[in-house]
């Protein structure tokens, strides 16, 4: 049954039906089975959508049908839509808002998307500290009828609106009818400033797990509160962005499908050509030991091998680093701490490797590889063996500390993408490679001729 | 102030401080800080400390005084914080708590630690449809006073507990006191079986953005409810594994400065070590090509730039793959529409950096590099520009389709990691640039040969 079909028939859908077919169905489609919904039910589905999805059916509905829906929402959630809107259709659906309510989405369009501010609920539920816990829970009870933000916590405020505490409905419920605020309230609270971005802001949520976390003003003066629920989103969008960005793309801002062909081309080859254009030193590196080359050709059939080793350590080191930054178990001023465990594990993990390099290349050059074994299978497992240790150690070194780098000069350290570490390290391992060569094999290929 | 002088003097501490120096105190220093709060304020400390702080915390207290912390703790948190302790001293612990949360812990940790099963409360606020608005408010209320679990949503069940809808706290507020639960109850719910993995789980909280879900079994009966301030913590876990994947390490399982080094070196060495050997084969490839190798050396100048460029546009697509996956944004079955877009992209991104490096070795042959340049600066240019396009098409392609070969298998997308793509496209670069090579330039070279 495609979804045309469906709507030949007479019987209306079901909300399952509707919600299972929605991601198939194009806006006109959308509309009509949205319409088949008795209102409480459309209503019901209306607030489970995503902002997306809210904005896309409210701009395809007709317009006299569009203020009751957008006026269902809290005032967060209708920020969250008109920012999935395009910008010149803004200003007409924000004008159908409640007046209140247009003061507050525009207060939260003019945050930064990726703020505190921006995040925050500007309703939340106002207690003072001398209110009984009956008086508080009236209100609290009056606020419900007004479908005003949250009501689950109550923050009680001086009357500068300094943040003095908190208390939870379930405590305030809990309470002696007759107790004052003041002494049901928490007054040890997990707080965020305004400006505090999103991604330490999901760090303070993931840590204390919490459902909500007030907002203050760098006077501790109360703005609003950020919910848990619109954190997760938060969190999945900020790890996004790091990982297409470890992958070497700028972020996507989008499903992966639905971003245009020609942008997601533009996002992935300005990194791919910055990369090419660095790579070609290692063209140049080589046409410097031209000499080593010549000398020993066997030499060049090591080189994918020992420059990726670099780059795959290096990649490992980097994503560690990055995310741990990202996270915020590691502070800029850990960088002494991260250089000393990685020049460990660099020398760790390139004696392994080593040592599968100088048993493979001796088991290969006794099952009669010699064709360019001119110095003896020996030296050449020695001299790649060399490299690899080098090659892995300084992988993994400048991979953790590219991120550090960064950081530290204001970039974004999950720049440090795998390829690009991977590109940094091909350089520097060849030169790398054929400083050891230089060293260990050349003067064993000259002797060999001198003894020839 | 090192943290072992802070006790020293007699004052003692406020919340504040202490907070501040948690993780730098040892054990033996949290305790003698944690006993100089006054009981209510080390209790909403308490609370605010992580399940691994709080386990050590536990662990590190005088016996007698376990009990007490551990029994103001909701049953999930009490089953994360068995989780963070070794497995020996888990049934002391739980020994400790009261009757009913013993069986509800021991029911959570025998869930896998990230199914909905194991994340959820099993204490949920469970009301019957035909109650009124009046006798739930006032059910809430005497739960609330137990300190049992969520009371901010209600879940509304039949005699044989399966779910007939929800009511949110503020809705029951808001509503006449004299309706019934049935009336002002939501049924169209979003529910989470209780077997359905974390990261499905997460995606579900982020799509929603809900600050509960309920669980239901097969049959469709409440098993608990999972909320928001729990998922925030697992999506950004889930994310940090994912991460450390696609960086080519087993997922750390920890914070960096915390993992064991020789748990670390493991973990990072395993992988390594295969693509290391992966790795090998590219030599072997060169010694297949070793006659192209010795007719034009000039090829082995342009190995790494070549390969290294599938790598990279293999890491882009591969990372942009993966997440698309476990954002549920991509599907198995959009297999093929994503190889045709990676396919298109391929093609796009290959001739960008074909161009480049066209041009590159032109101006480069121009300026008296001519060493190598005996087949002449054209011929190379086209060889290594229509090898670029190759090998950039296969990275992309090969780098999108690798994550669905693998969950296809029902392994993790995310071990197609960035260095496995760029090991994989090492070799099969290195087969298509000598292929090429030897298509345009060894014919070329050996007509320049004759026409000497």
């Amino acid at each position: 049954m495609t979804p045309g079909a469906a709507f030949s028939d007479e019987e209306p859908f079901t909300v399952d039906e509707i919600k299972d077919g929605w991601s198939l169905f194009d806006d006109e489609e959308r509309v009509e089975a949205f319409h088949m919904l008795p209102r409480p039910e459309a209503e019901d589905f209306f607030l489970l959508l995503s902002s997306i999805d809210q904005a896309h059916l409210v701009q395809a509905l007709p317009p006299p049908e569009r203020r009751s829906w957008l006026r269902l929402l809290a005032p967060d959630d209708a920020a969250d839509l008109m920012q999935c809107v395009p910008a010149e259709q803004r200003p007409g659906l924000i004008a159908l808002l409640d007046d209140v309510t247009q003061k507050d989405v525009t207060g939260l369009l003019a945050f930064a998307e990726d703020d505190a501010g921006g995040l925050m609920d500007p309703r939340y539920a106002r207690i003072r500290p001398d209110m009984s816990v009956d008086e508080a829970i009236t209100y609290l009870r009056k606020l419900s009828r007004e479908r005003m933000g949250t009501i689950y916590y109550a923050y009680a405020l001086d009357a500068e609106s300094h943040l003095l505490g908190a208390v939870s409905f379930r405590d305030l419920f809990a309470a002696a009818s007759e107790k004052k605020v003041r002494d049901v309230m928490q007054s040890e609270l997990v707080k965020a400033d305004e400006t505090m971005d999103q991604e330490a802001l999901g760090r303070l949520f993931s840590r204390h797990k919490l459902l909500a976390i007030p907002v203050v003003d760098a006077q501790d003066r109360m703005k609003g509160i950020v919910t848990a629920d619109d954190i997760v989103h938060v969190v999945q969008e900020e790890a996004t962005e790091d990982i297409q960005k470890i992958g070497g793309t700028e972020a996507l801002e989008g499903p992966y499908l639905e971003t245009p062909f020609w942008s997601m081309v533009r996002k992935r080859a300005g990194w791919l050509a910055a990369l090419f254009l660095g790579e070609t030193l290692t063209a140049s590196a080589m046409g410097y030991y031209e000499d080593e080359m010549k000398k020993a050709i066997v030499l060049g059939l090591f080189i994918p091998l020992i420059i990726s080793s670099g780059g795959n350590s290096g990649s490992q080191a980097t994503t560690l680093v990055i995310r741990s930054l990202a996270l915020g178990e590691l502070k800029l001023r850990d960088w002494w701490r991260v250089i000393r465990r990685e020049l460990g594990s660099g020398l760790a993990l390139g004696g392994i490797l080593a040592a599968i390099a100088f048993v493979r290349i001796a088991i290969w050059g006794h099952l009669g590889w010699a064709n360019y074994a001119e110095p003896g299978t020996w030296i050449i497992a020695t001299t790649v063996a060399v490299s690899v240790i080098g090659v892995v150690t300084w992988g993994t070194i400048a991979g953790s500390m590219l991120p550090f780098i960064l950081r530290k000069l204001g970039f974004d350290p999950a720049s440090a993408s795998a390829p690009f570490v991977a590109t940094l390290v091909d350089v520097t391992g060849l030169v790398i490679f054929f400083t050891v060569a230089s060293l260990i094999l050349i003067p064993q290929l000259a002797h060999a001729v001198v003894g020839h």
